[in-house]
Order: C-alpha cells, then structure tokens, then sequence
C-alpha cells in the first residue's frame, strides 16, 4: 500500500528530502530550526519497528540532525518522538538557542509561529538536494 | 573520570539499573510511567556521540523502551532528549494514555507530579533486576 503523509504534517511543512525511507520535512516555522522525520511505517512507536527498522530510523535521525546542525546557528539539538495528537510517527529535530520565543520550554508548549520567507525555503530545499543524506 | 549524575536527575529519580555505559532512573513522579536514561558522556547532544556510541544508546533506548511497556499500561510511547534546562544529555521514555492529566500535551508542560509509594518502587527495582538490558 502506498504510504501517505498525514494531512496534518504535510500540510505544515515543506518537503526537503526522501531517503532512508523516510520523508524529511522542514516545519513552517521560521521562529525555530525545526525538521520532522517520518518514516513509511504503519506503527506509531520507535521500540515497535523492527530492530533493522529502529536502527536505520536512529541513522536518519543522526543524518538530519547533521543537516540541521549545518544549516543553522543552535546551542542545543532537541530530539523527539511524541506523536500524541498526529498518530502517525514522526520524530522532530529542533535547533534551540537561548535566543528563542520557547527557551527553556519546549517548543510543543509554544503557540507562536512565524511563516519562512520563499527565498529560505528553496535555499534549505537546495542544501538539502545536495546533502549526503 | 569518575562520571556523576547530574543533582536534578540524581535528586528527582529513583535508580533502577546500570547497563550500556548508562544510568536509568524511574522519575519520582507517579502520574506518569516516566523513566530517564543517561549516558555516561561529557557531551549534551546525541548526534555529538561517536556512531557506535549513538548506536548503543539507541540500543538501550529501546530496551528501556521495552521495560516501560512490560511495566505499565500504555497507549503511547514518547522518547525525547531536550535537556535544555539539565544540560547533562538524559532521555526520556515516558509512557502516555489519554486518560493521564497531561494528554495529549507532553509532560514537560505538565507541573503536576506525586510521589510514588515506596513499594511500588521496589517492585519496579525488583523487576528491573531481573530484566535484560
């Protein structure tokens, strides 16, 4: 069966890779350098992927969280696999500065959002078509 | 150097084993199946980590994962590492269900917390001593 992205993700993000068999996808907000990974699976949970499955879904995220480390200035890299409200698993690598709206909070606490110019999008898009993922 | 845990995570958590280079703490907060894992390293960030050292901890994620899910009822499992307050890198694996009183926001937005009975934590050390890790 054809994997899809939940309505929820891909409508508040911009897609910036395909690889390991997962989507990578830069969230719509410009407050915070955040990436979503999701993987094609049809279970909620990291410990319910097989252990092949968890360990490449571990090496993606390794992957993105160089990516994101690359692309922008952060102090702190926030890993994390909540998936409460959107069931479909999807793990959020977030960049974070003392400088930001949430800090120390978390960013799931944080109502604020701040659209990305065009210009940053396709930059980000373009870093990431050359990346080694 | 002889590692130490962090006052915060030493203080709120009660220690329930030691394997894979990492300590693992049930969190002294009752209204949640919350466990803390931390890795004896210097540094904050799991993608800081060697790969093999990512990998291993990655490993003990999901057995610590494994003992959450034995241990309690649960419809879902978030797995973080943040740390942006306690800089010392720790996971969380916490065990989430919609009838717990921070559902669906996470925990970390959560101020509630209650002790656990004494003897409910030593039935979680007794069966952590008998768990594979």
């Amino acid at each position: 069966m054809a994997f899809t992205l939940h309505p929820k993700l891909a409508d508040g993000g911009h897609p910036l890779a395909r690889f390991a068999g997962c989507h990578l996808l830069l969230k719509d907000n410009a407050l915070f350098p955040w990436l979503i990974l999701v993987p094609e699976t049809e279970v909620e949970d990291l410990d319910e992927l097989t252990p092949e499955r968890y360990a490449e879904v571990c090496q993606a995220i390794r992957r993105v969280s160089t990516f994101v480390r690359e692309q922008f200035p952060l102090e702190k890299l926030n890993v994390a696999c909540i998936g409460n409200v959107v069931r479909q698993m999807h793990i959020h690598v977030v960049g974070r500065s003392p400088g930001d709206p949430a800090w120390p909070g978390t960013v799931w606490a944080y109502e604020g959002k701040e659209a990305y110019p065009i210009e940053k999008i396709a930059a980000l898009q373009a870093a990431a078509a050359t990346f080694e993922w």
